[in-house]
């Protein structure tokens, strides 16, 4: 997607060849800062820091990680430490895991002196794979955005929550990948973006790559969309998925549900873009199984942003006394979701369709289970 | 309610017999300060810039501004005069008009020499007389809560939104009245306490004032609460109400809504704690006649808080290019609403019901009709 009118990945290999560029996400949306990455522990900060963040981008990350540590030392044990040391960087991040193991694989047999190019071959290949799942992800949704500005007047009107875009793949995003392809087909689209607390990623992240990028929104606090919903200013919700289940129950960034409920007394479709490694076959009932993480009671009790002299600072917002608890997550269950937009298509949220959809991963799990 | 141990109103005559104190609620959570007011002219500035806030406590704030006044000057132009100037102050708030024509109505006949200590009397009266509301609410809900108690092991769980507490009025609150009455019954109730964005009332004042009466409370990300319900952590919604229509829609903070669909979807009773002038019986259907107000931007893209040297600042989360919208309000339609809970008891969200029970304003409105 474009920064300052030039398009740009969120990673990508510097003009010398080998050293990685990322986009520092933790000084966003105050300032756009680009960072020049050199060793295996410069990758393995970055990632632990957050300066890239989201499954996508966290994973291809990772993979130019053992490629430079490849080019410090091609040794087997030297693989072994990368790997180790990357997966440490966020344990709970499952595409981290994949694309470790996918550099893995794709070194392993290899001679020593083949390694490091086949390394940097097989991390491009990671990016480029993700983009072309964000396309076709894109590609499905936005014929939704524009049947819904085909039956109306003026834009069509899509609510987000978190961020699902860009920032968190290596192009294009998941939920947002359809608002991008429709935008670039000049279809007419307003995008609500939910603040996101605690966290604020709605605010800081989704506001500025759709503001890049020229996608006309408008940023609301999370209690806001059920008013738009009842006031027919909202024509689709679309969000993204940390994890769906294999009956296409949908767990994201705490709040989710809320807006799905909103969504459904409202009659306004709620829609979810995701890769499908984001579904779990393992799993039958998102409530139940999914367990959800508490983060540090800080998120809530305090917020950073700028000051009016261009500083950055964090306050407080509750008293010192009070108790604070921080949910990350929370689970839509599939009765409320209208669709699944991956890249095989829209399906709807139930167990027959993922499973004839995606017929391999279905049967893996359940010859694993 | 208590602050540092000791019982306080939200407003006093101070020790001198004529001056008025309160507190300074822009300087909660952080600082607990009181303000002396002396002139007409400091009432008014304490109402318009928010240092007292909450409808009944502006309503009485005004009525000990009339007696200021007069004390200055007994004049019937005095009166019209200071009158018109509080009536200024916030021009949306109903209580504020109705605490002023009651005040006039008072002095008006007297003669001049009466008039300040008629002034004084009755101000004190509108004071008495919410607190008596509000604790006639709090003993009818207080019962609620001890019902739940009885029927499970551990305390009651109740979410509130907003701060509909003691600061909003002169004691007890309107939805927060229950929650004090029960745990100063010894009642075992925790509160999970939503921060309300984005002015963030939950967070600053809601959590500030259950803390200082040691009423046990959490405070959460607005979109938190959906997962508690969910999982079966909470046994009741309990909210304020700005206005309240002839059938039972509730108008009342932005994200309330959003509360009462979570409630329905998940079993948990949702009640709405109200004096009952909040009812407007001119009105019947709260989505399409209660205009939603729209407020500064500002609120949603910046934040106030405390630094970690104690300074007071205000940050933004926004970038400076995106949209911002901020409405202040939303309707939870009737249906999802269990019972509202009034000085006259706890009564369903039916015309017939509300009608019946506040049958002379019901029949003043159909008259006025």
């Amino acid at each position: 997607m474009k920064v300052d009118g030039k398009h740009t990945r969120t990673i990508w290999v510097e003009a010398d060849g080998w050293s990685i560029g990322i986009i520092d996400q933790t000084a966003l949306p105050h300032r756009f800062t680009t960072v020049r990455l050199t060793t295996l522990e410069e990758v393995a900060r970055a990632i632990a820091s957050m300066q890239i963040r989201g499954a996508p981008l966290i994973g291809a990350t990772a993979a130019y990680g053992v490629a430079l540590a490849l080019r410090a030392d091609a040794s087997d044990e030297a693989l072994e430490r990368a790997c180790a040391m990357l997966a440490a960087t966020r344990p709970t991040a499952v595409n981290l895991k994949w694309a470790l193991d996918e550099m893995v694989a794709a070194v392993r047999n290899r001679p020593r002196e083949e390694r490091v190019a086949t390394a940097y071959r097989r991390a491009a290949e990671i990016c480029d794979e993700d983009v072309a799942i964000n396309q076709a992800i894109g590609g499905h949704g936005a014929k939704l955005i524009a049947a819904i500005v085909a039956n109306k007047r003026g834009p069509a009107q899509v609510l987000t929550h978190c961020n699902a875009g860009w920032l968190a793949t290596v192009d294009f995003g998941t939920a947002l990948a359809p608002i991008y392809v429709a935008h670039d087909q000049a279809v007419a689209i307003h995008v609500w973006v939910d603040e996101t607390r605690p966290r604020n990623q709605g605010a800081a992240l989704t506001a500025w790559e759709l503001g890049q990028h020229g996608v006309p929104h408008t940023v609301i606090a999370d209690n806001t969309g059920g008013h738009l919903m009842q006031h027919g200013m909202v024509d689709m919700v679309l969000v993204g998925a940390d994890r769906v289940t294999a009956n296409g129950d949908v767990c994201n960034k705490i709040g989710t549900y809320l807006k799905a409920l909103a969504a459904k007394d409202n009659g306004v479709p709620f829609y979810v873009g995701l890769p499908s490694p984001t579904i779990d076959f393992s799993l039958s009932d998102g409530i139940a199984e999914i367990p959800i993480e508490q983060r540090a009671a800080d998120e809530v009790a305090t917020v950073s942003g700028r000051t009016a002299d261009g500083r950055i600072e964090t306050v407080r917002l509750v008293p010192e006394a009070s108790g604070v608890a921080n949910y990350g997550f929370d689970v839509t269950p599939a009765r409320l979701v209208t669709g699944l937009i991956t890249e095989r298509g829209i399906l709807a949220p139930r167990r027959d369709t993922l499973a004839a959809a995606f017929a391999e991963r279905a049967q893996a799990s359940s010859a694993a289970g």
